[in-house]
C-alpha cells in the first residue's frame, strides 16, 4: 500500500522537503486559495502530476478525513538489502584508513527521529541504518523533514532480524557496540575504531534484551545532570562524533 | 503580556510537558467531550485552576483563532541575570575539578531547538544557557515539550547584548569558544578543558560575524558526508560532549 500524504500543508512541505511522489491527487471541485495555488506551483517545479478526481475518492483514500481536496502519493522508499549496505561499508572502509560505521535501530518509534539521526549519520560518513521491518518508526514524510534530505542519501536496510543482521555484520568483521545507561564503560574509554556497528536504543525502554546480549561490547554517555535523559537523536549524535573522532582525531 | 496557549490538546501537551500555568480559562458554553475532560482532570492533578468565562472573551485574547474554548495562561519563565548564572558556574566549577560550561546561543529561531539544547546541556552538567532579549526563540511552551522537563532545572539568562555577556563571562575567566564551519580547526584538537563558555550560531546564518570576533577560538565539528549539515541542536550536543570529554576522560 503507498504512503499517503493529507492535506495543503503536509503535501507543500512534503514537496518542499523533497519527498518522492508518484502523483498528487486533488479534488475536482477544490476550491482555489493560495494553499491550492502553492500545492500547483510546487508539483510543477518538482515534476510531480497533479491529477484531478471526484472528492469521493479522496474521502476513500483518506485514512484522517483531513485531506482539505489534496492527497499526495508518496513513492515507496526503496529499501537495501543488508548485504548490500555491507558491501557499502566495506567498500567506504577501504577508502577511509579502515575506518565504516553502521547504525543500528532498535526499535525506534518515531520517524521524525530516524530522520534526525540520518541528518547526523550521513554528516560524520555513516555507511547505512539497519532498522527491524516491524514494530519500528520506518521512512515517512517525517523523516524526510527532520533529515533535512540526507535520507536521499543514507541506505537504509530494513529486516526481519536485528540479531541476525548483527550476526551478518559480526562475520564481516564489524565490532557491535550497543549503546545504553545500563552500563559503567564510558564511551570514551571504548575502542571504536575501524568498522563499527552502533546499535541505538527505541526511545522509552532503550536496548533489547536479546540485542544487548548480542552486542561485543557495551557503551554509555555519562550523565551529570538531574533529570539525566538525552534524546535518542542527540545521544546518537554524540556517540557517531566519538567513533568519528577516534578514527580521526 | 502573559505567554498564551490555545487549544484543547496543546492545552493538554502542555500540562502533560509541565508547562508552569497561572490558570485555564474555559467558555462557560463549552461541550463536554473526552478532550475537556481530560483538561480538567489535567488541571485539577496539577493544580492548576480552572476558570469559566465568555466565550467572548476567550476570542479577545485569542491570536490565532483556534482556541476551541480552552486557553491556558502560562506563568511567564523566570529567566535570570548574567552575573548571577556566573555565579553558579564558578560554584559548579569550584566542585567539579575547575570545569564549568555555558551555552550562548546567537539569535536561535526555534524555541523547539531551544528546548533540545538544554535537554542536552542539562545532561552534560551545563551552568546555564544565554539567549538575546530580541530576534530570538525563547522559552515557551514548545520549550518545555522538546527539553522533556529539563528547562525547568537549567538557568536561562536574557540579554540585550550577547557581545557584553562574552566580555562578562571572559572577565569571569571563561574561554569563549565559537561553533562554525568557518575555520579549519576541529573540536577535538581545541582545548576545552576547564571553564568554557560556547556559542552556537542561529539555524539558518550560524554565528553572526560580530560574535565571530570576540570569540577566543572557533572550532568545528568535521562534516563527512555530502549533504553535509547539522541541525545546531545535534551539533550542540556533540561539541557540549567533547567538552565533558576533555574534562572527565
Amino acid at each position: 500500500m503507498p504512503d499517503y500524504i493529507e492535506g495543503k500543508r503536509p503535501v507543500i512541505e512534503a514537496l518542499r522537503t523533497g519527498v518522492p511522489m508518484r502523483r498528487i491527487l486533488m479534488a475536482d471541485n477544490i476550491k482555489r486559495d493560495p494553499l491550492v495555488n502553492d500545492v500547483q506551483r510546487k508539483a510543477k517545479r518538482f515534476g510531480v502530476e497533479v491529477q484531478l478526481v471526484a472528492r469521493k475518492m479522496l474521502d476513500d483514500i483518506s485514512e484522517r478525513g483531513s485531506h482539505q481536496g489534496v492527497i499526495a502519493e508518496a513513492k515507496p522508499f526503496e529499501y537495501r538489502g543488508i548485504y548490500d549496505l555491507i558491501d557499502l561499508a566495506n567498500a567506504y572502509a577501504e577508502e577511509h584508513d579502515g575506518r565504516a560505521l553502521v547504525i543500528l535501530l532498535d526499535h525506534l518509534t518515531d520517524a521524525g527521529n530516524l530522520g534526525a539521526i540520518t541528518r547526523s549519520a550521513e554528516a560524520v560518513g555513516a555507511s547505512g541504518i539497519v532498522i527491524p521491518n516491524k514494530r519500528s518508526a520506518r521512512v515517512d514524510a517525517a523523516t524526510y523533514k527532520s533529515s533535512a534530505g540526507a535520507i536521499s542519501h543514507m541506505p537504509v536496510a530494513q529486516v526481519a532480524n536485528l540479531v541476525q543482521a548483527m550476526s551478518r555484520l559480526k562475520d564481516a568483521g564489524f565490532w557491535i557496540a550497543g549503546a545504553t545507561e545500563h552500563t559503567d564503560d564510558s564511551i570514551w574509554k571504548a575502542n571504536l575504531k575501524g568498522k563499527i556497528a552502533l546499535v541505538m536504543g527505541n526511545e522509552h525502554d532503550g536496548l533489547s534484551r536479546v540485542v544487548m546480549e548480542h552486542c561485543d561490547f557495551l557503551v554509555k554517555l555519562p550523565l551529570e545532570g538531574e533529570v539525566a535523559s538525552l534524546n535518542v537523536a542527540q545521544a546518537s549524535t554524540a556517540c557517531m562524533y566519538e567513533w568519528l573522532r577516534q578514527n580521526q582525531a
